[in-house]
């Protein structure tokens, strides 16, 4: 007789590990069923910003596969379902269904793909209408509706990272004037603060009015609308407010039924993204953590692309194949308007956090070859260990081009490579690409000689 | 008492060499004396195509520094001064200077920097004006006076590699109709036919005539004009004709000198650019032949990248550092419009050449995600090793954002990495930089899976 997968969680992680699952083992040997709360399966959560920002046209364009598309497949997908308990002796979980009616579905193989939860302060009028989150496509659909309103005109994101810069960029495309609220000395917090200036002069260059060491206190309301945000920095009118503080690994259910979670508040698995002491339990994507390669610690880092990885894994593992999640280096990039923003590895901080002694050496040069159309300025910045001149971590922001070589330093953090191995790389050189030096071999040059002195 | 180095051939690599010998050493312990047989110094060759293309305004932007600056710095350079011979045991070089006198110089240190020189076959009428090379300053001069003619309407580009698609680009952009005439069955031997096929269909539909299997016979001409080019493939009329068949080490000096020359045609040096068995005789660029890290063999590959790093480590070492030019994969880069073209490890035929069994895997992704504005189809091919499933090769042809990811196959390669190991890989993820799973990802992907069959 056949087994039953049920997955909890149907978009990037969820519904990978279905789909290879599925490739594997046909519905006879495995039924799969996946609950999903929203309405939505299988979207890019990442997208939301330049779908609002009118970048992306149609919200349909985010939505990778359909749960029709998904059942087309023999995947029994269900929306608008939430799933609220596992009871892990009996194997089952307890899906309260659309219409209020509660279920019980018992399983052979449980998959958790909970996901993450924004932050969500509990400042006052932070329920008011007019204040979003950009998490699911119904944040974006409410984002959209807000800027519409005919009198909007003032936007305030709280928040610095990623959604926070990304989530300006839209709002200026939308012609609102912003005011970008961060808490921190400056904005892009996973960038040390000397690269994370390079982002708040930019953002300040495109008119974004940029508060830094600011702390919110609440969010001013009229008939139930949000109407300024009011700060250690005065009072800020806003028509439209965005939160993006970040979100944390969606743990309630699996911590409710006593699976094991760990220093970084995600979900506990081994490397095939087992739950470690229970038989036919997974988990993958934004509610586990995994091994950060470069401290050997565990790290809880939401990023779609992970959230795949993982899935597939699982969803090998799953189906009877071998597959492994190797861990993560630390990996990402984004945009603002021109200025793309990059990182991998470590910082500053969390190298000093993790006991590692360290040189840093940050260089300014172009794109492309100086003297072809559109070179423009990059700077590089790479940490480098002390002793073992053992590459740390990097971090880039500069014009179109920048941002990807990003990943010449993932794959050199990810192999141990040394910065003064790496002076010698073999990148890809011509005019329209690069400068004779590659900017990356510049910063490894740089460090090279900050690690000799 | 100090001592002299003597610089043949002034530019990247030969000084190169010369400013970081300068950095290490003041002009009373070493006195550096550069000849040069051309009237420039220290350009970038590889930008000709772009100042001919009118992408690069003028001819100085292409000049890193000329002999004027080098001299400021104490590093005497002469141009339009041809170095005739070497003699070894005498220590000295023989030199022709610009009104014809010769005169004698001795050295200490020599380093040898003559470059490459471009293949030219002996047709009938190969040197009738309008016939040019790409390969110097003069050239690109030369070149742009035929294009400027009012009557030149057709261009015919003979050979389909690097300099023969971006000049053919450039003669595009001058409203020329362009023949390009490859002797192989598709243009970019560099890379496999099936990628270089892909290149022959962008040039076709940049209405560039491309003509494969052709050879050429001769070139026609008139009142010591070409007139046209006659080939295997009927005659081709031609108001210019420009040569791009590759270029080959130029070590006449150095063999006549009784230095070593390798299997690959280049001079041979140590990994710290020392001839061996001559102290004090170095050799870098284009006329070197240095280690392929993926064949374990020499490999003579002309490229200003290595000539600067090639020509930095011998300068760092006649300063009295420590340095060594560890080899290179292989790694290259170039466009045609916007088709961006890339290539790094071996390709099949040199897989074979080396003995070793490979499987590839050729995949079609998107540049950036699919639903992000500008997204552009990207075809990455990869090879990778039976038994070991290490990476050996990567090629890359697409659109906008596509060639620069072969940085990640080059570091891969570096490192000995699988292509298992490959998939994991932490890169940069964000929707207006990558698909979810970045192409270099998805190919990885498809070479593990062809490895297992």
């Amino acid at each position: 007789m056949g087994e039953r997968l049920i997955v909890i969680g149907a978009d990037a992680a969820g519904m990978s590990a279905a789909s290879q699952a599925r490739k594997r083992r046909d519905k006879r040997d495995l039924e799969i069923l996946a609950f999903e709360r929203s309405a939505h399966t299988s979207y890019s959560a990442c997208g939301i910003p330049y779908w609002i920002g009118g970048l992306v046209e149609e919200q349909d364009d985010l939505i990778a596969r359909t749960a029709e598309q998904h059942r087309e497949r023999d995947i029994d997908v269900r929306t608008g379902h939430t799933v609220t308990g596992i009871d892990v002796r009996n194997r089952t979980v307890t899906v309260r269904e659309p219409y209020g009616d509660e279920s019980t579905h018992a399983f052979d193989q449980l998959m958790i793909a909970t996901g993450g939860q924004p932050e969500r302060p509990d400042w006052p009028g932070i329920d008011a209408k007019g204040v979003h989150g950009v998490q699911t496509l119904d944040d974006g659909e409410a984002v959209s509706a807000s800027i519409r309103k005919r009198t909007a005109k003032r936007a305030v994101v709280i928040g610095g990272g990623y959604i926070g810069v990304e989530m300006a960029e839209a709002l200026i495309r939308h012609d609102l004037e912003v005011t970008l609220i961060e808490r921190g000395d400056q904005p892009m917090h996973t960038l040390d603060e000397d690269m994370g200036a390079l982002v708040a002069d930019a953002l300040r260059g495109y008119q974004v009015d940029v508060r830094t060491g600011v702390t919110v206190q609440g969010i001013e309301t009229r008939d139930g609308w949000a109407k300024a945000v009011t700060t250690s920095d005065g009072t800020f009118d806003a028509d439209v407010v965005v939160l993006g503080l970040g979100t944390r690994p969606s743990v309630q259910l699996a911590q409710d039924a006593g699976l094991p979670i760990g220093p970084s508040h995600g979900i506990v698995t081994d490397r095939r993204m087992r739950i470690p002491g229970h038989e036919g339990f997974w988990a993958a994507g934004d509610c586990v953590e995994v091994l950060h390669r470069v401290t050997g610690r565990s790290a809880a880092i939401p990023l779609g692309t992970h959230a795949n990885k993982q899935g597939r894994v699982a969803g090998i593992n799953i189906g009877g194949g071998y597959a492994t999640f190797p861990g993560v280096v630390g990996t990402a990039v984004s945009k603002v308007c021109d200025l793309e923003i990059a990182r991998t590895g470590l910082q500053e901080k969390e190298a000093e956090a993790a006991g590692f002694a360290y040189e840093t050496a940050t260089i300014v040069s172009n794109t492309v070859a100086g003297y072809y159309p559109d070179a423009a300025k990059v700077t590089v910045k790479l940490i480098a260990e002390k002793g073992s001149g053992r590459l740390l971590g990097g971090q880039i922001v500069g014009g179109a081009g920048g941002a990807k070589r990003i990943d010449v330093l993932a794959v050199a953090i990810w192999n141990q490579m040394t910065v003064d191995e790496m002076t010698g790389l073999d990148l890809g050189y011509a005019p329209p690409f690069s400068p004779v030096w590659d900017p990356v071999l510049v910063a490894a040059r740089a460090a090279s000689d900050a690690l000799r002195r």
